[in-house]
């Protein structure tokens, strides 16, 4: 199974033919200087993933020297200790400079050389990695010269796995972490997975679900801190950091303390004694993720005490050892009333916040949902990003397709991040982007990043849908470098997993191109989210969460639909936007089609920027959706690519997108006809609905 | 705990004060005459039960005698072996005739006696149950004499239970039978069970779901019969013969062939070896319940084969040892297209059994769920009774509240249950109502009673809720005697589990009887069914089950709603009926109100019998149901009847009742809301709907 190209994903390393580029490379690195920390343990992945990936694209075998030689080609590696002209280095460890790294192809005396230096080996691992797609990808050495250094300082990945081997909101099969209440023995698919998340230059992973349950709460005791070190290990081998999501109420649910009070000396005392003993098993641990008075997780308000008092008494915990604490912000009244509609989940992580701001220690960082609900298929920016200019900020994403097909259907997901990430926040006057607030460019943060809750299981694709590794693949690449483009990341990922054969994988970027919006038309319309099946999240219910008490509501009758969000009639949050985005979405005529729903409550019969009305937009998208998903199928089964693709990878993919297609009919038929039946409108094109 | 007042349900044994009618049965019962097959096991219980029961109530040790004393008062206990005039005896093992039972009360030659005759040990066990009825509600001895037979041969209970410990669709706890795949150790708790069901008549238990997983198929293999056994002799003791649901692929599952069909002779080779098997480990086993082809259970299907070849073949494995199968009429497409109007679910069952009539072996019977549907608050009569002829036939009620509360709300259901049974099918001039046809009596039946899903689990109270222990008890005497009215088995149950106090079981009765109407008020209206959650089937979701694959809609669109099963323009569901119920139901006109939609659909104008309008009626009892459940809680809560009612069991009610009050606002609210939403026709009264 381990050498299925299922399994190997974007790092497929087929042995490539004679001839140019290759024997160029061959002839290039068939030697390679190795300088600098050579004993950093990341150094000796990179070159041992250097030399494994030439030995089986190329078929040689490279020869390691410690000194430059006195003639021929070679490929020079160095780390900082050797500084890199124009690049950052001795930096701390989560600055962005630490990361960076330059390809170069050098023409000296008659002799070729490439030369690769690192601000410290993970710079070299990357740059490692970048050379080996290169190689695969069929470049010629003058593509690969780049420098570069990463965006974001925290590229980290949220595992939601549990001790007893189940993922919550997992679609690919069991945890590869945990099974029956311990962590498993053997690590070998862990090292897998540090590979292909290190590829793409994560540099930090929280091993556990963010609901932090009994058996879990233990992962920090003396008991169970060697087994985390362990995996901690092998994440530190590909220069990744290693968190741990815990329990606000450990010293309590341990049987330690009677109370979990933050501002309680024994508790803090408690939370001191915890962190020295984890730094004692794991010096380069990275810190903890929280999620607390969350959903009925327990967190400081018991207490009577705010998320900052929470926060802060873990900080000062964490602060000798260099530690972070990571602190979610996902915090709504999850107990709503759905007859009260002046109550808006959509407002809550913003009013429980932003009064907060300039209250956390500086080795905090708070941890926002991209939207203000929870990973629509399309929802706005949540307006925290911004607002809180005296707060470390990591922005969360969601790899793992929770509400967006839980990756049964195809959706690529990096053109959604990526317009959050472009999003203006017009908290000044340039550089307001949410990708400079994370970036931390904007309020000249000290931490701060990208999360995302990992899309992988045990299954042999990693990820259920073969096609779903490339959301994996574009967090790790548009993190790194959020000026990329989606198609390029689209590009990259299809020529590295499906080889470079344009019948191949053009078609396979149109799909990924095009797979967001198809979900998007034969689901929810125009910004109003859900319409799910409750818990599972996956299938039609108009209904489902409308007189729940989640927040999620959509408010249609017969006459028309949407959530009033706006200052004068609604629930005012449009006013937690800054200017003129505030106005933009306040106003009725201003307000993007695509999130209209999400910002106003009109009539079915209003029409939108497109000139359809609201109710034959809600038609014609579920038709098209429908079709296009339909399309998708047929894309895949034409014989130029069929052909190129090996069988099982592509009947995966099939059967994948047969199921899609007949599901998408699914979501299509139900949703036009709950609102036909409930708007009495016909569709003008006189199209079957039931 | 086993001595709890909630544990002991209806056979509560406080001790009772001087004084009559005490002192007359002190005086009476102090010397107990048993005569008749005195090494019966059932006898024995019988004598033991009575004795117990004369201690903790009257504070008397029995003197047992075989020979009736020269003089002085006594109580005689005779079985057939000693006829009983006017009754029948010596009759074969399913006769009603067995189980009866005569208590007389004698004065001669100036002493008083008491004597009870029963036609088997059975009917004895079942006259001494009923003489410490009378003694435990204080009635004078003269009040108990009676002579009875039950109406019924079968009085059974079908457990859902499954091997790990779970009950599908129980609401009461977990197993009682069973735990982590094994039969438990202890069988006290299931004695104690036995104790209940023979105090109200029962004498057929199946003690697994009818959806037979992996683990129960075991239950039939030499490995499993001998734990199968212990059970069996823990019923025995109680006149309880025992069955099993068996899984019709065991064969295959099992791994012995590789086929089950039932027509292949080494299956049938397989089946009979079974048999064998079983009867030598369970003389008296009474036979199987088969849940086959139906909702993905296998079944003779598979092979090209009908229910009457699969139920036949099992039946010739049996009838060597009088064993009986049970083969459920529950077969659907549970596959359907939402959008396919033609198919009607309520067809089902009669399309497919009503062609095989005379096909089954007469050691078969066909158990027929009460209505079309699944258990819903309201269904018509399954027109299924009465249109089989030469076929035996049981009817399958459901104790556990699956669509009626899950015991967190109060629904008494022994009214529905007996509409059912007094509802005249027509099949022939006279005594055709379907109680008739489960006696056997209308068409000369072999076999025929009543069977029905248990509503208890390891709760102490059994039942979860403990009022929900009146449908337990009413089942069993409903059972015994169809003609005992809903009231008196309700002042009955009272009486016997919170003591002859009117203060207590007045208001108990009368909440009781209110409360079928009350749930069925603010949940589904006018027979309509459905709309609830689907899978858990508890709390309001009008359209959960409006696009599933259930068949189970309500098509309710902005202008009306119900389904259309008429002859001319619907699914021709009515034609099923024998007249002149075929043409009620078909006729708009002459429908009743109850059941409007689940025959018609019409528009939210429409006005019912009642003279109100059906938008106008959904309001109506919506707000009625939820204030009368709101009314129960109070009623429970008056001092009169809290200060006599024990703290632990009031409190026990009261919170459910509380919980019920509660959840029927949210259930008003979202019904009334979700129409109001939809039809835009404001509540006359103009209470408030959201």
């Amino acid at each position: 199974m381990n050498d299925s190209t299922l399994y190997k994903a974007w790092l497929q390393d087929e042995r490539k033919p004679e001839g140019d580029p290759f024997d160029t490379y061959r002839r290039l690195l068939g030697r390679i200087v190795v300088k600098g920390e050579q004993h950093a343990r990341v150094l000796s992945t990179a070159v041992a993933e250097l030399i494994n990936g030439l030995q089986a694209m190329l078929g040689i075998q490279p020869e390691v020297l410690n000194e430059l030689p006195q003639e021929g080609s070679c490929l020079v590696l160095r780390t900082a200790a050797e500084p890199v002209s124009g690049l950052a280095h001795e930096v701390p460890r989560w600055d962005t400079g630490r990361d960076a790294f330059a390809l170069r192809w050098v023409s000296a005396d008659g002799t070729e050389r490439m030369e690769l230096d690192g601000t410290s080996a993970s710079g070299v691992l990357y740059g490692v990695f970048r050379l080996l797609f290169g190689i695969s990808r069929g470049w010629e050495p003058v593509r690969l010269v780049t420098e570069e250094q990463p965006a974001n300082q925290l590229r980290m990945i949220n595992q939601w796995d549990d001790a007893d081997g189940s993922i919550e909101r997992g679609y690919a099969g069991a945890s590869i972490f945990y099974r029956e209440g311990e962590i498993v023995r053997d690590l070998q698919r862990v090292r897998d997975y540090a590979r292909l998340l290190a590829s793409v230059g994560i540099n930090a992973i929280s091993i556990n679900n963010v609901n932090v349950h009994e058996r879990e709460t233990r992962w920090v005791t003396e008991e169970y801190l060697p087994e985390v070190a362990r995996v901690a290990e092998v994440f530190r081998d590909y220069g990744i950091a290693l968190f741990l999501s815990i329990n606000f109420a450990a010293p309590l649910s341990l049987g330690d303390l009677d109370t979990s009070d933050p501002l309680d000396e024994g508790v803090r005392q408690w939370w001191a004694e915890a962190a020295t003993r984890i730094y004692r098993h794991i010096p380069d641990f990275g810190g903890f993720v929280v999620k607390a008075d969350s959903e009925h997780r327990p967190g400081p308000f018991a207490y009577g005490r705010d998320h900052a008092d929470g926060a802060n008494m873990l900080a000062e915990a964490m602060a000798p050892f260099g530690g972070l604490v990571i602190w979610r912000c996902f915090v709504y009244n999850c107990m709503q009333d759905w007859r009260d509609r002046s109550t808006d989940r959509a407002r809550a992580a913003y009013d429980h916040f932003k009064p907060l701001d300039g209250r956390f220690h500086d080795n905090v960082l708070l941890q926002i949902k991209n939207g203000p609900m929870d990973f629509q298929v399309r929802e706005p920016v949540s307006p925290l990003f911004g607002a809180m200019q005296q707060t470390n900020q990591m922005i969360e994403f969601q790899i793992t397709q929770e509400y967006t097909g839980q990756q049964r259907h195809l959706c690529y997901l990096v053109p959604q991040w990526k317009q959050v990430l472009d999003f203006n926040t017009h908290a000044a006057d340039a550089g307001a982007e949410v990708k400079h607030v994370v970036d931390g460019s904007l309020f000249g943060m000290k931490y701060s990043g990208v999360a995302a809750v990992s899309n992988i299981g045990d299954d042999e694709s990693w990820t259920g849908h073969p096609l779903a590794q490339a959301n994996l693949y574009g967090y790790g690449r548009l993190t790194w470098d959020p000026e990329l483009s989606a198609e390029r990341i689209a590009e990259e990922w299809a020529d590295l997993t499906f080889g470079d054969h344009p019948e191949v994988t053009h078609p396979i970027r149109e799909m990924l191109m095009a797979s967001w919006s198809i979900y998007e038309n034969y689901t929810a319309p125009l910004g109003v989210g859900w319409m799910v099946v409750p818990h599972y999240h996956y299938g039609p219910d108009v209904d489902g969460y409308e007189y729940s008490r989640w927040g999620t509501y959509h408010f249609a009758d017969r006459d028309g639909m949407g959530v009033d969000r706006t200052i004068a009639k609604g629930t005012g949050y449009t006013s937690q936007y800054f200017s003129p985005n505030k106005e933009m979405y306040d106003s009725l005529e201003k307000c993007p089609d695509e999130l209209l729903l999400f910002f106003h409550h009109v009539p079915y019969s209003y029409r939108l920027h497109s000139g359809k009305t609201v109710i034959q937009h809600i038609y014609d998208t579920h038709f098209a959706g429908a079709e296009a998903a339909e399309e998708l199928m047929h894309t895949w089964a034409a014989p130029a690519l069929r052909d190129r693709v090996d069988p099982r990878r592509h009947a995966a993919v099939a059967n994948r997108l047969a199921e899609q297609a007949e599901h998408a009919k699914h979501w299509r038929d139900v949703v036009n006809t709950y609102f036909y039946r409930k708007s009495g409108v016909p569709d003008e094109r006189g199209r079957t609905i039931y």
